[in-house]
């Protein structure tokens, strides 16, 4: 693709000047890929896998229980929240690191309607990422609420004086459109209403300043652009002036003030810890203790420029050497760090690609999606995958029958 | 100790004659130690550290995002389930993988409640394992219901025609006291509530049938006699009659019908894989899937009369040698697979123990604790056990200054 392959001089002139350069050496990457798809599960980054195997060997192995004293095993999830909190704007001590997304979304959601027993609503975004909706719908069942679906391009229509809390994934996983969380906080704040921010396509590749915004709620994973692994445990902030009341109903014994003394009743830890609820699993935990390390140093002013440059530029390419629609809001402003293609069979499209070495994925019905870890993704990855992707359409590869089958999970 | 000291040979019959004594080379022990606290994390097993570091190198890092199809990440917790199964006496339908203990907790128990709409009452034990009194509490109190502690020896006197749904926990944590698991079961049904067992204390250790007890509910921790790590995922049965009906709060997107359907509305699985909520944590989750291969072949049977052979003994050896009284029933029919001893200095005992290379637990107020894990634990462990416990008697080792501070987590 001559038109494409043009642009190299230019992509790789736009690396060797990018300060965050460097921090792709952080990263144990397979040669010959081109990884799009850092959005979904982070790359591995370097030191993990001794971390890891240490753990397992000696702290396990040779240790075994004593490690709760001597590797600090007991209060690891406040220190690993520590290594978060200034990716998001927080204090160390308003971040937790437990379970999974949903569970700190049940815990957080059914504790905003109990700290606005007077207002019935909670609103939540029809089109978020499902487990968003699901538990949202749990929670108000569960106490008797109302689930008001708003409009995705105007949440604040569905906010009145009845609105107990509103649920909103800051960068949607489909589309990548990013909402103003300035202004939409503010707005749920004028209603009187508790702000939830789902930040799972957000930490890691797009800043988020809770505190510049007096944020209320927030969760987020750690195995999309934070590099946890799969499944390694998520993130739960909470503002310090609600910490006092935040009464949620996962009452799990690693939240009581004291979990040894062994009461019969629960009396919760003072501030954020009262959210843990069991044992932390802990060979995912190591894993995303050590992987945050490739933050260290990092400017997040910068962290959001490289986003904005490979996204812009892979918009740029799409639209000059195809006709797919960009999905993804053009606007910088609106845009998260993936870029999200529409094609009717986007599953051939994906997997062709795939085939090729260009790593992204496909979300029903018709999205190919595109993320960039701006930690480890050049642009010079950007000029080659839309070479690919050109190719692709070129010559219908999307349309062969070896890339229709679905798989159980793509 | 020559008291204790002559019984040895005896020991060294028993281990030699032992049908189980193979499987303690399935684990990764630290020469010179004797390990009583498989009943709080269990050794570490053989293979455990290879599989992990495969995962994290070739299926993480390597593999990446493909590893969701090609190695099976997909359907893992109901692979490792079925590992889980036949120790518990289910089908492998039945039970699946997923979270900690707390969370498998409140969603039982809050669809237990919710399938008894017109009971009111809760009922757990108040000397039970704190999770799950304050999970209880919550469930209760979230579901508008009422909590009745109900007597520790007699917990079916507190069950009337108003209960909707008992937690117990089969063994006792504290006192490794074991209950009569088809005499409650059967009288829970009989009023016409719902028996929900916690077996984290039995699971690898203590054989229980669910199926031959008719069982409705149970949840369990794996990180225990299950070996799988510090906070490895735990699991929930639920008897498939009961499947359909199962209307849990803690919906995430995993335990929908079709997760990658992205709907807006939660279809649940139609089996027990609707208790999946978030990803799971994928190393603690395939640390446990190899460590379970420890009980291939191991006949429960034979796995319960080795544990009463070992408890057996400390027991008979502590009450020929010492004073001390012992806390855990000296039925073996009322009793798991550790031994509680008494004493007013317990944490300094269980200091000075460790300091001889003996290592049990210390639980609040004055309980020093032993576990027998039937796999790795041998009799002539049983013997030196009791050897150290005596000299640390004899010489008052309890006492020593330097065992008096509380470490922050023993």
């Amino acid at each position: 693709m001559t038109e494409v392959g043009t642009t190299g001089s230019a992509a790789q002139r736009l690396d060797r000047d990018d300060p965050l350069a460097h921090t792709r050496d952080r990263f144990e990457l397979p040669s010959g890929l081109i990884y799009l798809e850092g959005n979904s599960l982070g790359a591995l980054p370097c030191g993990v896998k001794e971390r890891v195997a240490d753990v397992v060997t000696r702290e396990w192995g040779h240790d075994l229980y004593a490690s709760w004293n001597t590797a600090g095993w007991s209060d690891l999830p406040e220190r690993v929240a520590a290594k978060i909190a200034p990716l998001v704007g927080a204090d160390a001590d308003e971040v937790i690191v437990a379970d999974s997304t949903s569970v700190n979304l049940f815990n957080l959601l059914a504790a905003a309607v109990r700290a606005r027993p007077d207002r019935r609503v909670v609103v939540v975004e029809p089109t978020t990422f499902p487990t968003d909706g699901y538990i949202a719908a749990s929670v108000a069942r569960t106490f008797d609420r109302e689930l008001r679906w708003c409009d995705p391009e105007d949440p604040l229509a569905a906010v009145d004086a009845d609105t107990a809390v509103v649920c909103l994934t800051h960068v949607d996983f489909r589309t990548g459109r990013k909402y103003d969380e300035t202004a939409i906080t503010a707005g749920v704040h004028a209603a009187g209403a508790l702000m939830l921010w789902d930040l799972c396509h957000t930490t890691g590749a797009v800043p988020f300043d809770l505190h510049a915004i007096d944020a209320d709620l927030a969760v987020g994973c750690s195995y999309k652009y934070l590099n946890g692994g799969s499944g390694a445990p998520a993130y739960s902030f909470v503002a310090r002036r609600l910490h006092a009341q935040l009464d949620h109903p996962v009452t799990g014994w690693w939240g009581h003030a004291e979990p040894f003394a062994m009461q019969r009743d629960f009396t919760p830890r003072t501030g954020i810890g009262r959210l843990r609820v069991g044992t932390a699993p802990l060979l995912s935990l190591v894993a995303l203790d050590t992987a945050l390390d490739a933050f260290e140093g990092v400017d997040l002013a910068l962290l959001r420029a490289k986003s904005l440059s490979l996204t812009g530029r892979f918009i740029d390419l799409v639209q000059a050497h195809t006709d797919l629609e960009v999905v993804t809001p053009l606007d910088p402003q609106r845009r998260g760090s993936q870029v999200s293609l529409r094609h009717p069979q986007a599953f051939g499209l994906v997997r062709a690609l795939s085939a090729r070495g260009v790593v992204g994925d496909f979300r029903t019905p018709d999205i190919a999606r595109f993320g960039f870890a701006p930690l480890y993704v050049r642009h010079v990855d950007v000029d080659a995958a839309v070479e690919q992707l050109v190719a692709v359409l070129d010559g219908a590869e999307f349309a062969r029958p070896e890339y229709a089958v679905r798989q159980s999970v793509t």
